[in-house]
């Protein structure tokens, strides 16, 4: 089993109001010092054998992203638990 | 400007209806050896000033995920493009 993460995100020039609706709250959570807050996907694709990165590149590309608004990055993840658990 | 990159996922117990869509739909594409897919959400949180990850987890915790069905992970981000730019 082998694990491919796609990261799909609005591209920076694309309105993200999910993200501005974040933002907007955050003062009220008493937080002034973020810039910003985008929102996109997170897909992680398991495969059976070797993780196939071409594979998963095209996956992405014909049903994960849509390429006029979204850009995306495609890794191998070695470890399934990566930065803190919470 | 520091990013913090919130991970939301759905619990492994918690059936995902998207990925299943998506995974159901690889065999047209010629695509045999996926084993599942997972779809959940990636929040970029960019700082004034440095990452402050205490404050992230809060707004993660309080907004981003609901953590009866969602797990999250958080990082700081050192470099904007991480794995294969697309």
């Amino acid at each position: 089993m082998a694990r491919v993460v796609v990261d799909v995100m609005l591209k920076p020039e694309i309105l993200d109001p999910q993200g501005q609706a974040v933002a907007n709250a955050l003062p009220r959570l008493g937080v002034a010092d973020v810039a910003s807050v985008r929102i996109g996907k997170r897909i992680e694709i398991e495969f059976d054998g070797a993780a196939d990165l071409d594979r998963a590149r095209e996956i992405a590309d014909k049903l994960l992203a849509n390429p006029v608004i979204e850009d995306f990055t495609l890794r191998v993840e070695e470890t399934p638990a990566e930065g803190e658990q919470q």
